[in-house]
């Protein structure tokens, strides 16, 4: 396995991949929702880069950058197990340096959901996922589907900026209580970590519902915010029902839907999603 | 030479194409300062590509898109002619589909000058180079230093955005009374086209004080507004004395810097520049 940071190192070591090259961004700390990505790139192309980056521009000043938990060593034996080709670390002064004053940006999907609580998180994202994919020039890259909104930006800056990159989505992986894997649950303490449960089990139940024939927006969300109320240990953010394209929230019916919700555990932010009627 | 439309055929095409690739992007309406740069394409990369495409984005809703000259035929005439291997005439809905919602946009180097009086304009030239580069996948870029801020702009884009693609910068042509070449030159009529001379000839003049010896900024752009202003067909936008990377106005002392200005003649807007002290 290679390992570079510098981008000329990159740009030395990337002709040397066989096509097709597979790719998965990552920010470190690696869980099994990373390697699952890892493992699907590996299936299905000839080559697998995998870049570590925490993205500063993503994080807004009241965020978590420094907190953002960090281990290098660790994830490189796991993408080593995973018969990665390359790995890039990228420095934040060469992905940033003084001068640097140019974006990518994606509109209206970028406004709802995450984008309303987080009004520069996805400028950050789009920016640097365009500066990787110049720069590793993958055939198919790699996102979990946790972060849903930022996989429908992502597929929106592709199509929209003529990117030759098929983005290809993975399906979450979640914990025994179906806590979605993040790199932030190293955050929680036992307590929040077992409480944390209620995001996907709120889902569930909404689904649940859903399936038995309930296909009004507000009723759903109704439903997942009473269920994260029963929490105590859970402040909610949003909870959203919204059209899994445009993003924006189902007044009325639902026939196809993406239900979605972010919530605090002290000072951990999570998110989780699920698909209805997919 | 192959010519294109769609992306799927330039992305058939394309690998046909020995490297290095080089690329001159154009709005068509082909002249002498176009043919300069497919010339040194030419002779500096093995294979040649021409886009002809004159972009919505980078014009405002009162300027002249619609006016914008196009002749398709003579076009590739010209380019045949210079053995140019592939042109790529992408078409506006393919471009710019609907739900279209991305932009590549620059800060500071694209608010003064050119920015100041058409402040979308740049957010659509980056917008479209980098689709035009993500399709074409060159490794040099030819652009004419008439268009000096959009030079700038581009290459403060290639650079934050890790495109691996030098840009090549090629001189000004000229018509014999120093009228840089345009396509707009077209719309202007005999009487114009002569006044027109005095874009260059003002410019010319004040390089020659400061080549005498006169340092002071605001002495040298007043020795090019007098000069514009001795013509009655002149509407003089700006001068700018600037400094060549930031593109701000120089105040006090000039060592090296950037004369430039924009002039209409009845309707059609004409700009030029020169460096000082290169």
């Amino acid at each position: 396995m290679d390992t570079v940071t510098s981008i000329a190192d990159l740009r030395t070591s990337r002709p040397r991949c066989i096509l097709p090259v597979g790719f998965v961004p990552t920010m470190g700390y690696l869980h099994e929702g990373h390697l699952s990505l890892v493992q699907r790139a590996r299936r299905e192309c000839e080559s697998v880069v995998v870049s570590i980056f925490v993205n500063p521009t993503q994080f807004a000043p009241n965020e978590d950058l420094n907190a953002y938990p960090r281990d290098i060593t660790r994830d490189l034996e796991l993408l080593e197990a995973q018969n990665v080709d390359l790995v890039w670390i990228p420095t934040p002064g060469e992905m940033y340096p003084a001068g640097f004053q140019s974006w990518v940006s994606v509109e209206e999907v970028t406004l709802p959901l995450e984008g309303k609580f987080r009004p520069e998180h996805f400028r950050g994202v789009t920016t640097i996922v365009a500066k990787l994919f110049n720069c590793v020039q993958p055939d198919k890259a790699y996102f979990g589907q946790k972060d849903y909104q930022q996989v429908v930006v992502i597929k929106r800056m592709v199509e929209d900026l003529d990117y030759p990159i098929e983005i290809v989505v993975c399906p979450i992986v979640r914990e025994a209580n179906g806590l979605a894997m993040s790199s932030r649950n190293i955050n929680l303490n036992s307590e929040q970590l077992r409480a944390a449960g209620v995001l996907n089990r709120s889902l569930v139940k909404a689904l649940r519902v859903f399936e038995s024939g309930q296909r009004d927006a507000d009723m759903l969300r109704a439903v997942v915010t009473d269920s994260v109320l029963e929490e105590p240990l859970a402040q909610m953010q949003y909870v959203s029902c919204a059209d899994q394209d445009t993003l924006l929230e189902i007044d009325g019916r639902v026939e196809r839907g993406l239900l979605s919700l972010a919530v605090f555990f002290g000072k951990t932010r999570l998110i989780d999603n699920l698909l209805l009627g997919e």
